[in-house]
């Protein structure tokens, strides 16, 4: 997917929604254990059908899956199959913060771009240049580099100043990146926790988008990340998880999670007409 | 495995030599797809049979069985649990740099020491504290942390230096992960390509294991790596993939395996005597 088609769908759903699949097998409804022969998979369906019209992402987060073993790895791969059949204009993002030498960075990418239909997979910075470019040698795939991220550790190294410029880490990964890519293959992840430094990293990256996981359970403002955050073309997706597909454990789990993601979708129209 | 089991393997065998199963189908050799209906996994089999006596641990490299969907993650379950059955006393690394929020990490401990009998996971620093500790939590099982890697891009960041202590980003690591773990559950990697840093590694951390890729094929000199990086305890896991389990693409692929580690293991049973 190309930014401009992005930010249509944007446009069009007035929507900038990732809806988070961190499908865990000890929070969903206990009634489709009993209905069904693939409960998880289910879960997942019936979410993404409750809330796709409301969202132009999904961001399966791989731990969930690999925790279930080979049956995890098979619900993942129809779970994104199903997205590409039936919602083909979601932007579909393999949560998995990946990142290693060349020759075996190049061999996750094939795993979410050849082997699987990912839009995007999020990569770790740490290892620099040859682990992240493998990921952007794939057409019209994206890296979502972390940046900034939105729990308590983000503090423990992200935030140190470089001697020389100044530059906090999370400042230095960003510039030092524009080199790698550009703002049609790289987005970044900021968490919302943080909001109040999004304007610091536009200053960095005023025309890429900007990934926003920590809206909701974490504890981040949707209204501080607009503020700080959004560009002329819109330039977020924000992520929730826990908040929407885990809103009612109840056989209406889907329809909750729908009136979630809506909620979510009406703020973000506000927004979007300023 | 407790680092005294470790240390008495090594002294035991001789070596401190892991082998990276880096199993790539397009490089094992071609008579196993006529031979074989699994050849990927009896590749591995044939591989660990003939180097067992002269290694202390295996490095399964994720990518390479992610890459092959779901049938990889078969074979890397069968081939965790065909050393554990076998060769009980190797020390078994998943290298899969993972590393997420809280909640997140603890499901990939949970993949990798609660439904596979992995002894240690490679882990990415980024995220701090609570992306690390889901995995200390594991009675038995070891962090092996990035902190130092092998590839030109480690220069991107893993360099800079701290404004305030004039730390370099992974001597800060070493640093700050001494609060998180201690010499019994935490090992580091620091690549051989960059072995004269293992002085200044060891005055951070002189009693922990580090796990030191980059011998062989990258370029990194194991005598260099001993001199600088050996501790009483030998403190020292050198890997060595490529070099090993392609010496040879011909029906005696697993002899010549054999013969590199153990050329490789005279060498260090050479340094283990001094």
């Amino acid at each position: 997917m190309t930014k401009q088609e992005l930010f249509e769908n944007i446009k069009r759903k007035k929507s900038f929604l990732c809806v988070g699949l961190d499908t865990d097998v000890t929070k969903i409804p206990e009634h489709l254990f009993e209905m069904s022969d693939d409960p998880i998979f289910d879960f997942n369906k019936a979410i993404i059908d409750a809330t796709a019209d409301f969202c132009v992402a999904y961001k399966p987060n791989l731990a969930f899956y690999e925790s279930l073993g080979l049956s995890g790895w098979d619900i993942l791969e129809r779970t994104v199959d199903y997205i590409r059949d039936n919602y083909p204009d979601q932007f579909i993002i393999a949560d998995a913060k990946r990142g290693d030498i060349g020759n075996t960075s190049a061999m996750y990418a094939r795993t979410f771009f050849g082997n699987m239909e990912f839009d995007s997979v999020t990569v770790a910075p740490y290892m620099g240049e040859d682990s992240v470019s493998p990921f952007l040698s794939y057409e019209g795939k994206w890296v979502t580099l972390l940046a900034l991220t939105s729990n308590k550790g983000a503090f423990d190294f992200q935030f140190m100043k470089d001697e020389e410029t100044g530059e906090r880490l999370f400042e230095k990964v960003l510039k030092t990146s524009l080199k790698w890519g550009d703002a049609d293959n790289m987005m970044y992840v900021v968490g919302a926790t943080k909001a109040e430094m999004l304007g610091d990293i536009r200053k960095i990256v005023p025309d890429h988008f900007l990934l926003v996981p920590g809206v909701g359970a974490q504890g981040g403002s949707l209204a501080e990340v607009v503020k700080y955050g959004m560009n002329a073309e819109c330039g977020l997706i924000v992520n929730s998880s826990r908040q929407i597909i885990y809103a009612d454990s109840s056989e209406d789990f889907a329809h909750a999670a729908r009136i979630e993601a809506q909620k979510m979708q009406a703020e973000m129209a506000e927004y979007l007409r300023n």
